[in-house]
């Protein structure tokens, strides 16, 4: 079975073409800056790279690009799109209406836009990639797994807020969590590494990127994560900036006279350790900053390192210890440094680094010493396998 | 030497009138809707009581009553007020400005105005009744204690908030912790009982009742704490949400037209155990009704405990352990059931509780058990002879 991974963004389409009998990856690639002026698609197969400069006016064009090059006599890796068994789309946010993936159809077309009222950025791309798909190729299956998904395991106790209940009933306020293919891919690849059982591991999973957010998995299923009704919650970010006092959020827009929407945008985009540091969202830019003396940078740094450390500490607490801590992500999978300041001082948990092993990029390895209790890997993300495994099985049903 | 111990509120004050040789508590009151039509003193001495109902207009009348009833001949318990050798306030909020108490002169009034842009409800009554006592016993030398000074000795990687830089720099936006009194206290207090010098102990000290707050008080000095620019964040409480995804204060504005003003009301008396309840912001009435099987009691509860163990989690975690657990306030001192449900589960820090030892209510006991490796300790508060002995060491300088 040949499926084709679709993830829409505002402007931007990233799809893999996923062989199911073996999960190789025949063909990967981007569009971006749809619908502006110097719109490209950068298309990879079989060690190769192709660059298409022209026009995409929109996701049809963009996802008929795709298909043109997948099925091209020269980069494509496929014949015709009848090749293509079913498609599978990344979906921001599932609301409490979707606690795992599920096939498309007008029902659920019609609980996505609900959906998108909590996401009013990300669902909506999402919702125009699957109906550009559903234009050009209609009779292909098409199934939608969500970021907020694995997360729907999480008891009261733990998704509710401590506002007035009525906010929640009515208008769906609660922690919902994002990142949750990562998670649950992450959760599943380690136990398999570790070759132990998932239902039998605690893990605490740091999906440490640009966004960042950590989730405990008790016995496979996701009882608490760091993000929350959106995913500005948690550690600071790129330029997000986390869990925060409240009352900041009011004080701030009444002594600078700011909208709800440019309060947002300031949180959202000006925050974070670029917020702190003045010098980038970037980890690597900060290290390098940080490296010549640049203190504000290294503030931005320890903040980031300290904050995911007592979130660790608060999930350990959540699940009544914890067996595994794993990071993945661009931070989590490159970040030796990162890692190795995050978990200094995580020794009364029985979590020991082990400083030789940590010197590792982008590849599932154990980095914890062989006396530490609590293991420690490096387990590189792959949502898009996920969300092919997922199509998979449902559309073989 | 003689010290009055004065806590204003908007419209109450409290007192404590403490003979410093001994430490003694020779009167106590309150003074209660100053401005108000029902406006009264309540004052203890001696294991008697006596309530005077009067017109009290203002904080200097309330000043005034106070200082004729312990000079009474009948309630009073010293001759006159010449025996009052010195005042200490409890004061909010003391900016950066304040690390420590401070004798007030008028260097320091200047300071604490400025500090009441962080504090607008709390600092400006505190200032009303340092000037109350300052126009009836002129001479008499007053002191300032702050709730947030003790959490000055935090590190930046603690205090600072994932947003600009520059709303710390130039709107001192950043994280300054409350209780502070009380958490010094406790530290103090438990060290004694337990015969260990505070410099040798990592405490978490968790300041439960109305407003909670934990702080991590690590050889002596707080490294962190739950509440944060203002008492508004950390653990949900009896009306305050505690923390929760910054992005939900703008996404209600928006939905329900709410100004900055509103949302500060709904966060912070329409919220916390109350607004999930819908019961009470009590919690020997939440205790109540979940025993009769109200879901809503319960889960506020359960919200509640739960938020206490992650904190405890992540507050282990920023300082690399943890020697000693304690609980303190209404509800940590009193609320055994509260107290048993928070560290269930907290055996994975070697944390362990005896059922046994912790039935108690209000006194310094021991309540794990003999091989948990972390202590846990009820250490009933006493801010009032904080204020009292910092005021006698600052006066007898």
């Amino acid at each position: 079975m040949i499926v084709l991974v679709v993830n829409c963004g505002s402007s931007s389409l990233k799809y893999q073409l996923v062989n199911m009998d073996n999960e190789e990856v025949m063909a990967k690639g981007l569009v971006e800056k749809i619908g502006l002026p110097d719109s490209q698609l950068t298309h990879k197969w079989n060690g190769q790279k192709k660059v298409v400069q022209q026009s995409i006016p929109d996701h049809q064009v963009a996802v008929k690009l795709v298909l043109d090059s997948l099925t091209d006599a020269g980069c494509g890796v496929i014949k015709t799109m009848d090749a293509i068994d079913a498609v599978g789309h990344r979906v921001v946010h599932g609301g409490e209406e979707f606690a795992c993936s599920t096939l498309i159809n007008d029902e659920v077309m019609a609980a996505l836009e609900k959906c998108s009222a909590y996401a009013p950025l990300h669902n909506p791309p999402n919702i125009i990639g699957i109906n550009a798909c559903k234009a050009i190729i209609p009779n292909v299956p098409q199934v939608g797994v969500f970021d907020t998904a694995f997360h729907q395991t999480m008891p009261p106790k733990a998704f509710m807020y401590g506002l007035p209940y009525e906010l929640y009933k009515e208008d769906g306020i609660r922690r919902y969590g994002f990142h949750g293919t990562s998670h649950r891919y992450v959760a599943g690849q380690v136990a398999k590494v570790m070759g132990v059982p998932v239902e039998k591991l605690r893990i605490i999973n740091c999906h440490l990127g640009n966004g960042s957010s950590l989730a405990a998995i008790k016995y496979g299923k996701c009882i608490d994560t760091t993000m929350g009704f959106t995913p500005l919650a948690g550690v600071l970010m790129g330029t997000r900036c986390g869990d925060i006092d409240p009352a900041i959020v009011t004080s701030v827009m009444e002594k600078h006279g700011l909208s709800t929407k440019e309060m947002d945008a300031l949180m959202n985009k000006k925050s974070g350790v670029l917020g702190i540091s003045g010098v980038s969202s970037d980890f690597r830019d900060l290290g390098d900053a940080a490296s010549k003396g640049n203190e504000r940078a290294q503030l931005a740094l320890d903040m980031f390192h300290y904050q995911v450390r007592k979130l660790i500490g608060a999930l350990a607490a959540a699940m009544e210890g914890v067996d595994v801590i794993t990071f993945t992500a661009g931070v989590g999978e490159n970040g030796i440094d990162d890692r190795a300041a995050i978990c200094q001082g995580l020794e009364y948990l029985g979590a020991k680094l082990d400083a030789e092993r940590n010197d590792v990029r982008g590849k599932d390895t154990l980095i914890s010493t062989d006396d530490s209790t609590v293991k420690m890997y490096v387990i590189p993300t792959d949502e898009e396998i996920m969300i092919a495994r997922d199509t998979k099985e449902l559309v073989s049903k």
